[in-house]
């Protein structure tokens, strides 16, 4: 057990179950609370386990209350979560504690999940897959004439399942030239047969996100799958390139292999293509309870990968003006190797 | 002109018209940079307006160049904004910078609207307005029998119009004995008649957000206008309690009034009617970019409260296990008294 402060909702959901925009989750050894405002103490006295709830209206008094009663010298809190004000709002008045900083204290608990995390998180992928199912049943039946605003609120209905499930981010829905914006905001834009058209979406199960991203030509058929065939050969060929980065870095990355030699898989094929400098973002990321966690598989990121870890493998190929192409899917780490959930 | 520094999405878009979930704005007097990652620097491009777009993978690193080149010394930051790792590490190569705290930075400059600003909010309130309406009919016609869930995403998808408007903020849609919570999380309790219906919900026009509430009583008829006609007799005391402590800080209060003091107006009546206890959150709060801002409306505010300020005025009662009320309108301060938006 430990002594630590956080304030992050996902980060106090791991912890007790529930969260909410003003909570604070203090543990000092084996006692815990959750400290929020009126407004929330109903639902928060249903929802928290193992932790007494505290009605505050100035919540940083109330811990440090709590902090005073139990004598507490040390306290571990992430610089990364806190801001500065609220950092010292909470020292003000207990000048000898001392905040020891740990960047990313929650994000480094939860890199490894659970069985019941992954079996969570394979259910939010296999949700997401069954949308992007439908969507691409949808588009070949009436998405062309459509604009991209228009596809990306028919996108967000299909994977939100009449309300039933919430969004991991806002989709992105990008049409031709618009997909050479990684994160591209959907605009009047009309698909046409012959375009190229992007889909990264998720949804959140039980909280916890998925993650998967799609390109696809929209022939007289449109299928939402890896295989492709695209009119121009120029795209084409980024195509086939990005998935074979994709295929090689799920096919290659092992236990034991660092967030960056990870990274490499994917990079260096593109790079040996000729268009490694199209490849303008990281391979992937982590997936939680968090769309973005660790591990980070990016050149710089140090972390060993480890069984139990979640991540997405998503390398694109970007082309300002052009097009954009991005193939993403989340794996697990099982017996030192990556599985697709 | 002045020297400072933004990262919150709404400060950042304010000063440029553009912003992301990883932009940095820096204004040195006439001089201003957004400086962003590779992923958004098209678009950035394309949508800034006077401020150079940099490129750069590590944003802190490549300010700090920027404050280097301009020599400069000191620099306004937020500390409700800034994280302690990130100002940490934007101080830790320049010492000799002097980060100077000023908390709310971009909220105080805001908070003043300009005529433009109103007109848009005027707007995004009549959208709202329109929404709630829509919201009724439905319901009349085919709510009862429908989960809170259900009516949540029905209520989501009128306020978004297909896709045309972003949320303010996710609805909420409790019945009964759930709208006690102030913030309630929609469940599968199930609407029927004789039931109270409260919505609070807002989209977001032109990236201004609107903010409105209203409780109803679901008889034979349902109308989401302010009057009510409740079968006990309990709740309809309620009702015209908070109705009144709404109507009478409405028509009461002025410019040069602090926001506590406008916070009193609303709290004296329904502290008289004597259920002062039930009303746990404060009166209302500035609406703009940001769904809550200054100023805020609330015993303790000593904001003083000026034409062109735009905020809501929203009493409640709120008695666990039974019923919640709240009634909220956004009022623009103009010829020193609140006007409905």
């Amino acid at each position: 057990m430990r002594r630590y402060i956080l304030r992050d909702e996902n980060a106090v959901y791991y912890e007790c179950g529930y969260s909410n925009d003003n909570a604070l989750f203090l543990r000092l050894e084996d006692a815990a609370w959750l400290v929020t405002d009126s407004r929330y103490t109903t639902e928060a006295k249903e929802a928290v386990r193992g932790a007494e709830v505290v009605e505050a209206s100035d919540l940083i008094k109330a811990v440090r209350s709590l902090l005073r009663a139990h004598r507490v010298r040390k306290l571990v809190y992430d610089p990364k979560e806190w801001p500065v004000e609220a950092l010292e709002a909470l020292h003000s008045k207990l000048p000898r504690l001392y905040l020891r900083p740990e960047p990313a204290f929650s994000h480094r608990k939860r890199m490894i999940k659970s069985p019941e995390e992954i079996a969570l998180l394979a259910r939010a992928a296999e949700l997401g897959r069954e949308a992007f199912r439908a969507f691409g049943a949808y588009v070949a039946r009436e998405g062309v004439g459509l604009s991209e605003k228009r596809l990306h609120f028919v996108a967000e209905g299909i994977l939100r399942r009449e309300g039933a499930y919430a969004l991991s981010f806002d989709p992105i829905v990008a049409v031709g030239a618009n997909a050479a914006k990684p994160h591209a905001l959907p605009t009047e834009r009309v698909l046409r047969r012959g375009d190229l058209l992007l889909l990264d979406a998720g949804l959140k199960y039980r909280r916890y996100c998925s993650d998967r991203t799609r390109t696809v030509y929209v022939g007289d058929e449109i299928c939402f799958g890896e295989d492709q065939r695209f009119a121009s050969p120029r795209i084409q060929r980024a195509y086939d390139l990005v998935r074979k980065a994709h295929d090689t870095a799920i096919s290659k990355a092992r236990a034991g292999m660092t967030g960056a030699q990870i990274d490499a898989l994917a990079r260096e094929v593109i790079e040996k293509g000729g268009m490694g400098e199209a490849f303008v973002h990281s391979t992937g990321h982590g997936v939680g309870l968090d769309i973005h966690e660790m591990p980070y598989i990016s050149k710089k990121s140090q972390t060993v990968v480890e069984d139990g870890m979640v991540f997405t493998i998503e390398p694109g190929i970007y082309i300002p003006g052009e097009f954009g192409i991005r193939i993403e899917d989340m794996v697990v780490m099982r017996n030192g190797r990556p599985e697709i959930l």
